[in-house]
């Protein structure tokens, strides 16, 4: 019998390749992905497409309001710049940073997993390219794993052992990329950009596609986006 | 100044409580309620009325759909009987267990704290009288406290430390409500039943009714609901 997972799924390049890793590892993925503000529509979109097209078990959708509390270029919709000079890509905790926002979305990746009795969430974590981000540090994941497994009723029923598994956390962009290539992903799916032109191509300027772009360049690869000239 | 804290305010008598004892304590409570599942109306009306009555510096109302999932008969709204015999009360989990649910409560009032530089967040939960959900227990809310203190801009500029209050986790029902008395609380204005009349009344019968009930009577104080003959 198949394992189930609950695999954290954007629709990006990162997330979809962790898909295809929990595949890979025999895992029978369960996808979960989030709406919340306005500016993701394409990357849910994409999710919807790559849930499909590489076999997950469930898709599900949940809508969440995380602007309700401000505190985020993601999710303001103000006028907060979301590209930087690229030098500053590392630099202290981006304005794109929303609060919380690993918590809240491995707390909803731990109800699905208890309905499901599933006793693995994957999540695409990434301690390189976002070090500015406090809840994609290897200790943050630590702990959140030792509070889930006493969150729930299996936990107090001590018959499951709950894995948050996070197999991007120490990859470059490029690892990514090459490793997601080698599994068969088909990254033209995938939806990256955070400020997209209103055909859903990428904008090629943003923090998030300037990372995705030198992360190509790193293996050789093409990305097969399309970007403005 | 006033120390900010975000208080977890369900419209219940719990909850409520909480509220009171975060002023008495000189806090300045930031309520935050969430709906989800269709039974809660009368219990977010509850807490609107409440957060405005005992100075809530603000009161938001999050949407959260813990339906997508399923496996609770809170947001079911399928035929999983909420009353079970009174006897059955501390007997393993009960029916209304939400997955996970404090651990996205917390989760979004996480959020919020960081947005408002809050380092208090308080929670009504109770280890006696919920002795069957695992995220009422005091070693789960260590758990979620080190993990909230990993998870946060402040966690990682390191000029924060939050604590996660739960001033009930050992009080009885009893002890709940005479607290709430002696800090001039109104207990007309909660709102405790799972399974309400049409009028808002409640039923006098589910288990959450009979433990409010058990409670006021435990203190010889009379609820000032009204209740079916």
């Amino acid at each position: 019998m198949e394992r189930k997972a609950v695999v954290l799924l954007s629709g990006g390049l990162d997330s979809s390749t962790v898909l295809l890793i929990a595949k890979d590892q025999g895992f029978s993925p369960h996808a979960l992905t989030f709406r919340y503000g306005l500016r993701h529509e394409f990357e849910i979109d994409a999710a919807g497409r790559i849930a499909k097209k590489y076999g997950a078990q469930e898709h599900i959708v949940v809508d969440i309001d995380l602007g309700a509390f401000g505190g985020s270029a993601l999710t303001d919709h103000s006028e907060i710049p979301k590209d930087r000079p690229v030098d500053n890509l590392s630099d202290g905790i981006p304005t794109t940073y929303v609060p919380a926002r690993n918590t809240i979305f491995l707390s909803f990746a731990l109800a699905w997993a208890e309905v499901l009795e599933a006793n693995d969430i994957f999540i695409g974590v990434n301690a390189l390219d976002y070090s500015g981000y406090p809840d994609c540090r290897p200790e943050y994941i630590r702990a959140y794993q030792s509070m889930a497994n006493l969150a729930t009723k299996a936990g107090i029923e001590g018959n499951q052992k709950l894995t948050i598994h996070t197999p991007l956390i120490n990859l470059t962009k490029s690892q990514i990329i090459q490793k997601g290539t080698d599994l068969g992903m088909d990254y033209a799916l995938t939806h990256t950009c955070y400020d997209p032109l209103k055909t859903g191509n990428p904008c090629g300027h943003c923090d998030a596609c300037q990372l995705r772009l030198r992360g190509f360049e790193g293996t050789g690869l093409t990305d097969p986006l399309t970007y403005p000239e």
